[in-house]
């Protein structure tokens, strides 16, 4: 049975202006929580179905909550009702704190994938996932794009949200104007009319130092951000699509890291 | 305004069953509109929101819609209210007519993806997109993959429905057998464990008639699919994450076709 307060603060954290107050979001899911809990994220609290604390995967999640001291409430079918998720209740969720990261962490000298006004909560996750499964671990968002910390991006990440680094920017083109003067970084876009994209070795071409930068899922790249570009890539296609799912290109661009 | 069967019809085609029954589905949005229209696709009829008929987009949709004698009827809000749809209304919706193909028309000596029991319609959607980005003009889809005529699966194709050839099997592993014998393709698949995927230049290790096979988006290859195919492949990381969305994992494989 959880408490009126801990309810309100669960559900308000499904919107980004409390995640940002609190410094918290929610994970959702055995396998999510699972991984946050072997990560070197602060786990704050682990809420679980009362009735599925039985289970193989609830024990599991259970066990590695005690191991790190987390608190792990157990809730009724009437608590349920009344937590928002995005889907059905998943039998288990999380609040885990925010890693926030600074600019010097991100440019650790390997390549950034900067994401400038992406809009869609799964494709962001998709792509967190993909930068995780290639080892890619710089993440740059613009002032536009959609909260990486909204629960749907979280749960497409499939865990990776705690393995890869993201920095928030207020103002892209100036983070790319910092990363080059201070870090050494150039910054190229991937857009309709570029050059070929090589077929491997691209950071060979490019140098470990770059920012690739995708724009938004209907427009691309903007003109104000074409302008902080060295040059622009494209994928090669010869069929008749307009364009790709911006988690497809950044994916073949990680492919070829 | 329209009539009782048309919006009885219009609704019964969000269901499979329906749309199997009529031969039909139901393509949102003026860019999808358009690109049916200018495709050989028949499109059987057009609805409109007739407060929206003075816009641009709309006119050129009605404009191509004449040109191809394809009734175009204008609908009202009250009506607008009645008709069910992904989302909001999207301002226009066509009914088209499915260009079933047979499998002949699939083996035509280019590579085939095969999908074996793809659930998630955005994900199939983005495959035939991307699909369409590469030239591959083949689609295979097991007898437990999400149907392609889904609404949701249709507008994540962006259009490119219209130009991907798709065959529905009703059993993968005689597909592939008959594909085999009948036709002279391998097929291979792509799994967590096989050898690594070649940076470029797939086809001149498998050779242009393979099957590219992939499973589900939890279970990766089945059993019973396995034995079917000649070798397996992984597309390589370095990360920790467990796996690949196959939307983006079949995106990396078109890649390198």
């Amino acid at each position: 049975m959880l408490t009126k307060a801990t309810l309100r603060h669960l559900n308000q954290l499904q919107q980004k202006k409390y995640r940002a107050e609190f410094g918290e979001f929610i994970v959702e899911g055995a396998k999510g929580v699972g991984e946050a809990l072997r990560s070197d994220a602060e786990v704050l609290l682990v809420i679980m179905d009362g009735s599925l604390r039985d289970q193989a995967d609830m024990q599991i999640v259970a066990a590695a909550g005690q191991k790190k001291s987390v608190p792990v409430e157990f809730c009724g079918r009437k608590d349920i009702g009344e937590i928002k998720t995005t889907d059905t209740f998943p039998g288990v969720l999380a609040v885990v704190a925010r890693g926030d990261c600074g600019l010097d962490q991100i440019a650790d000298g390997t390549p950034i994938i900067a994401l400038d006004a992406l809009k869609d909560p799964g494709n962001l996750g998709t792509i967190i996932r993909t930068a995780d499964w290639f080892g890619v671990r710089n993440i740059l968002l613009g002032e536009e794009a959609v909260d990486p910390y909204n629960p749907k991006a979280v749960r497409s990440t499939m865990g990776s949200i705690f393995r890869v680094k993201i920095f928030e920017s207020t103002n892209l083109v100036h983070t790319l104007l910092t990363l080059k003067e201070r870090y050494g970084y150039q910054a190229v876009g991937l857009d309709m009319a570029g050059r070929p994209l090589p077929d491997k070795n691209l950071v060979q071409e490019t140098g470990q130092k770059t920012v690739f930068t995708f724009g938004s899922e209907s427009h691309g790249v903007s003109p104000e951000l074409a302008s902080s570009l060295a040059r622009k890539y494209t994928i090669p296609g010869k069929g008749k699509a307009e364009s790709l799912n911006v988690a497809v290109a950044a994916a073949i661009v990680m492919s070829r890291l």
